[in-house]
């Protein structure tokens, strides 16, 4: 009935923690996920990569293969764009995370990449989480922006079913009929994936919203509500964007919720020892 | 084009602070409402009132007309329903509010309530809207389950454009695909109300999932987006419910739950005043 | 379980049919109801009438009392409206149906119309449906804009427990994610009310799309899914229409759909009766 | 703004019209295309081939490889049902339409199908939309579960971009909060559609109710909307189909269906005549 196994908790009770060297997700400590929409430049990435180091993150996200709506919109900078997250990577010391959008271009996103990223719009294509599913790499699954719990779970079991057990689920937001955000950040999947499965959760408030002015407010709510870690848009010159200018934070931005959500996370670590609450 | 003049930020600067007593809705404590879905017999609801005042809630709801789906659920104790209320209120010193359903009960609901609360299927019944809009007393107004944030702006306008100042928006979950939770909580109103309107907002974490299980996550994440308050619903027993045992709190999750809130109460309170973090 | 009983099809084989005079609903006849979504005055009614009654449809529609999601935006004309409504029919012979929107405005409504429409925004109003449960007189039931079938058949429940076992659902467009349209024509539910239900069923394709320009297709389509009838806006000039402009037909458009939708109620007939398709 | 050109009724004024030897997509007479949602054996495709002829829809559909929720369902045939396919072709004279899932499979199925199809799940797997844009084979191209309609036309604009211009959209239901089908058609797609685009749309009642008896209602209501075809799901013994049997007609359901749609396709064909009604 499920349809899943692999992922469940009955399968595995212990929380499944993903290593990278020093960056543990799915620990008592928490993820931080930060960079632009799309890698648009050398500059404008290092740029931002320093910044990200310098607010806390510890990884570096950026697209080099866009998933873009119309065809007219910028489709990224492909391989050349892997090179600058490589460059990027060496010249700071954060993991990077990026998106593979289908299966001829998974080689070379797993050359590159620390973790690969199914975006969206792919989590039920299902050629492309069989091949990731045979990599030894972690996997960020976002969710579909219909998908059900039921079915971004079975998306997980896909990877898991082929021999790769480094999923980490990436809530989005879905889509609804409401119109003052882009998307409706479901708060209440995390909690319930913490239940139902082993495999870590983090929360992305940019999607999620689709408003930079929104972005700090949904991201403390995410760890409040139990999410392993964060995923934000951050862009030196938000205005100039090629994409998602809307919703990605400018530096001051950035560091002014990085300070937040290590006070936040620090909080809870504290909430879930009911001794310390208080002391 | 917005429909809505008196409930929004240009028209107001200042934050709607609501008084009762000595329960202030809207400033920078938190208010805290609990109690069960349903008035179901005096024993029932004074035995909660106590858990209620016990945990450290300011005020206790709780149902005596009940808007049910089906005809032949269980409807409510009606005036005797709002005795035990009013009884409760001697006993404990809780502040206490109530749904009126329709506008022929605003004169019996009115004379007991502290506050009234307009439910979810009445969040555009605009003859109550009026009616309670020429009330001296606060309305909690719950979202619709498909209302955009436009028309609950909207709906409460039609309050105060009667003469009534005092509302407080509730988010209790919209209706979407999703079926692991009842409704999906729109976290994302709380800062966007905050923006545009000068009047306070709360969550509700039962309504919004209809899971006990899911209740505390929640709550705590409604804080952290910066709810003014929470509506829980608790019962000395959930099993034995009239109605939504199943998003009922038993008395020990209740009181967790309150003290965890108080903790992220505090913890936010200092969290906005940058040098007293990690003191 | 289902929470209704009085409406399903187990209780009550035949299909229902209600009669208003020679205007039949239910039966082997379609029925048609247009006119504006407001009565705005004594000459844009009367005009209105002719023109509806002129393209063979057996009941007028209009709205006196309106629910409007601004309080600033025309309420409607009360009383006024439904005397306007009376002399219509008595100047066209049509039957006419009007929203009554509260349970004290149901003694005048009831004193007026010959059909009682609960709208969409009120399918859960409970006090409502009991009230005009306790009528001699058809209940229009449109679905509520994100109802469930079952919620929609018990929300029916409410008023034929009452007594009044004369409703007709209305399906009126859904709330989705869309945005192409204003609502969501759920086509569907027309075959299976027939199935679950012995009350008949209606389509608004006006409200059911907000366009003029698909209300002709929708209105087809609502026929060949086995409607009862439809329900349509019409103005004698909708640039001017105090609401619902750009979903009301003018007058041409109305005489085409009216031929239209004769035509294939003739076919759709004679398609029931396998050995005359195609004579 | 709209991110699409070459699909656009302004780009190119008249219809386009698909021709596969003497099946025409597009003109004046309406295609149906039928079979079993997965090719399970070669006999069971066979007599299902047989069938549909028989019941006189000119295309066969069934699938090879299978985009299926759970990695423990049944996958597909692979390219053994491929070449059952082409066999039930040479068998019957029907053309075959069959789903192509990613990249590396579009050379095979290219080599079998008449028509390629786009599953919903991969309405926006863009490097697939990109493959088959570069084919000289019609593409049947389904709307994604919440794709708006505009990103569906943005998505039929990938493929025309790179040079295919003969895409056929397909509503097949979109995902809402409703229980009572497994998703809902969107009928008003089809005006819009006709409208704003030159290119072909068909429906697909099958996915677009999950329930065999709504099939016939919601095929015909179809064609009354101004569908340019029916797509559907028939089993020569749905009880036993390995996918989608509650969906799937019977064989006796299907003929019953294929003479209705006859029917209302002629009688439509009158209706646009305005003479020739009602001779």
């Amino acid at each position: 009935m499920a349809g899943y196994t692999l992922v469940a908790r009955e399968h595995k009770q212990e929380d499944t923690i993903i290593r990278l060297g020093e960056v543990v997700i799915g620990g008592s400590a928490k993820v931080y996920m930060a960079g632009p929409c799309a890698v648009e430049s050398r500059e404008q990435l290092l740029t931002t990569a320093k910044l990200v180091r310098q607010g806390g993150a510890q990884m570096l996200r950026g697209g080099a293969f866009k998933p873009r709506t119309s065809p007219y919109d910028f489709q990224g900078l492909a391989e050349k764009g892997l090179e600058y997250m490589a460059e990027a990577r060496e010249a700071t010391g954060l993991k990077i995370v990026t998106e593979v959008m289908d299966i001829s271009a998974v080689p070379v996103v797993a050359q590159y990449a620390d973790i690969l990223q199914i975006g969206a719009r792919n989590m039920q294509n299902f050629a492309l989480l069989k091949t990731v599913g045979r990599l030894d790499k972690p996997v960020l699954l976002k969710r579909g922006l219909s998908a059900t719990l039921e079915e971004w779970l079975q998306a997980a079991e896909y990877i898991l079913y082929e021999g790769n057990q480094q999923v980490i689920f990436c809530e989005r937001g879905i889509r609804t009929f409401t119109t003052h955000t882009r998307n409706t950040l479901d708060m209440s999947v995390v909690p319930v994936i913490k239940q139902v499965s082993h495999l870590p959760v983090i929360i992305d408030p940019s999607h999620g919203t689709g408003r930079r002015d929104l972005v700090e407010s949904m991201a403390l709510a995410g760890l409040a509500a139990g999410a392993d870690g964060i995923l934000v848009e951050v862009h030196p010159n938000p205005e100039e964007a090629l994409c998602d200018g809307p919703q990605s934070l400018n530096p001051k931005e950035y560091f002014s919720l990085m300070q937040k959500l290590r006070a936040m996370e620090d909080f809870l670590f504290r909430l879930a020892r009911p001794r310390a609450v208080g002391e």
